[in-house]
């Protein structure tokens, strides 16, 4: 069983019932639970002011835990970027601690890949996947499995089914039915996968966080955008030149995505197929990924293969 | 009286009453008002699709027209900036037309300034300034008299009161009392002023059509977004390093800023006093200009001199 340090690098712990829950779940599973002690601090909006969370993740770095999770994300590590420590981090990967996180948590990743190179995972945080109230729904069991996996170093790939929405997907399955996509890295800096929050990632571009990698599998998810905003932050990375730089673009969940009735039929499939109509490399949906139960563990900044065969997809990767 | 080309470059209209009574208002007023033949069209979200919209701008750059207005921003211009005949619209200044909106707009004027370094006039759009249904409101008089100031080529300048709303900016105010704060072009280049929404700005960072300026005023104002997401796009700013390369930074009105429970605090005010901890220039407040009645009308790309003597502050311009 696995040495888990359980650390706040962003917003506020406010669901307190949930953050009990989860790490009540870790530790009835054997594992050894080590809790950062400003993981339950507040200070405005943030779990703690911007030096005491500088220090947890400081603390984190230095546990020699085999893996480090942020109790949730929200807002908090884009303005701490100019101060951590990346090499410390890096050292901590290095003598075989992972760190995991989404969504805020997509900035640390990028900034820490774009400093030193170094891969992590975006996976599960503690009171959104461990703290769910069992009395209302359950612990989403292949976010769990894939967890564990990670845990056991044996988080080699992922898998999903295309989901066939629109009639352009139903077009693109038809094609890699018949002829299967397989995209794989040709050398050593190739098909390197990253990506994140949409939101989060897209405001580190322009800045020495963002990090520079040509020919990836690159992929987003977001919570709370309406369509319009999605394609304006697409649009951006469209116009920076960076989607044409890589080899596939994976569409994963977006979720709370507001309409409203001046959208008129512009939605989610329409900025999908017009994303399409912009690049020609392959645009792919449905990756399990986003602010949703059901999430892969999916590593920032290791080279993968992508296959494609009709409606089917895959990801594989060396075991991180 | 002038030659008002009225077009729809964004959004579509809906508020068909708004449309029609601020032709009449303008009209009225002995202006010789031009409809675009597209400006009520509408597809999806858009007054058009793609090509229907850059067509209506090249159309509103061969008028002749002494202003061109927009009906109304929401979203539609980013997306079209790379088909955009910069050179044409350049040519249509030199020859004497005005260019004016704002919101959605910004993205045009940054576009337009970062091809051809010309400027155009951030100021009313017809629908939010002129539109207004005068059983409810009425017709602000400030962004009345600034409008027909473009038109009359006496628009200047823009003086204002700086809100002495916390401690901080009450502070600032008595140091520009004992000591006045002037910044002024000191060569050709320098102190420009630019700025605009802030969200569709920060879309542009990165991107061919982020204008590069070094020694300029900036200012930003913005609708409908938390304390948190505007810090997370000014870090953005921060972090790429374009804030520490102006001379000041002024802040307009920031409207509908949506506060969470979860926020405990974290407010604009809190925004701008960590804006002004990470930076050695000016921060000022209060500039009249955002999704508010009272406008007044900023050249972007033009160079100003700043004023500031404890509570006022004032720009002002060679005429546009």
């Amino acid at each position: 069983m696995a040495h888990i340090y359980i650390y706040s690098p962003a917003g506020a712990v406010r669901d307190k019932a949930g953050f009990k829950r989860g790490v009540k779940r870790l530790t009835s599973q054997g594992h050894q639970v080590e809790i950062d002690k400003d993981a339950l601090t507040s200070h405005e909006r943030f779990a703690g002011d911007d030096v005491t969370r500088l220090q947890a993740i400081a603390r984190a770095a230095s546990s020699g835990a085999d893996l480090t999770l942020i109790t949730r994300g929200g807002y908090g590590l884009t303005r701490i970027l100019p101060q951590i420590n990346y090499k410390q981090i890096a050292k901590s990967i290095e003598n075989g601690t992972h760190w995991m996180g989404y969504s805020d948590f997509t900035a640390f990743q990028a900034a820490l890949f774009a400093k030193t190179g170094t891969a992590t995972i975006s996976g599960a945080s503690l009171i959104a996947d461990f703290g769910v109230d069992t009395s209302k729904a359950e612990v989403d069991d292949i976010t769990e499995a894939c967890f564990d996996d990670v845990l056991l170093e044996q988080n080699e790939g992922a898998g999903w089914v295309m989901p066939k929405r629109t009639q352009a997907d139903r077009v693109l399955c038809e094609q890699y039915a018949l002829n299967p996509l397989s995209i794989k890295a040709s050398s050593k800096n190739s098909a390197v996968l990253w990506g994140g929050n949409l939101s989060v990632l897209t405001s580190l571009i322009g800045t020495p966080y963002m990090p520079q990698i040509k020919g990836g599998v690159l992929w987003f998810e977001d919570t709370g955008e309406s369509p319009f905003r999605i394609e304006r932050m697409l649009t951006t990375w469209l116009h920076a030149g960076i989607l044409a730089q890589q080899k596939a673009i994976l569409l994963g969940q977006f979720t709370e995505s507001k309409l409203y009735p001046h959208d008129k039929g512009f939605s989610m499939a329409t900025v999908t197929a017009r994303l399409r109509s912009q690049l020609k490399i392959p645009v792919l949906t449905g990756l399990p990924f986003g602010h949703v139960p059901t999430k892969v563990m999916l590593p920032f900044g290791k080279p993968v293969r992508l296959l494609c065969d009709g409606g089917d997809a895959m990801l594989l990767w060396d075991e991180l």
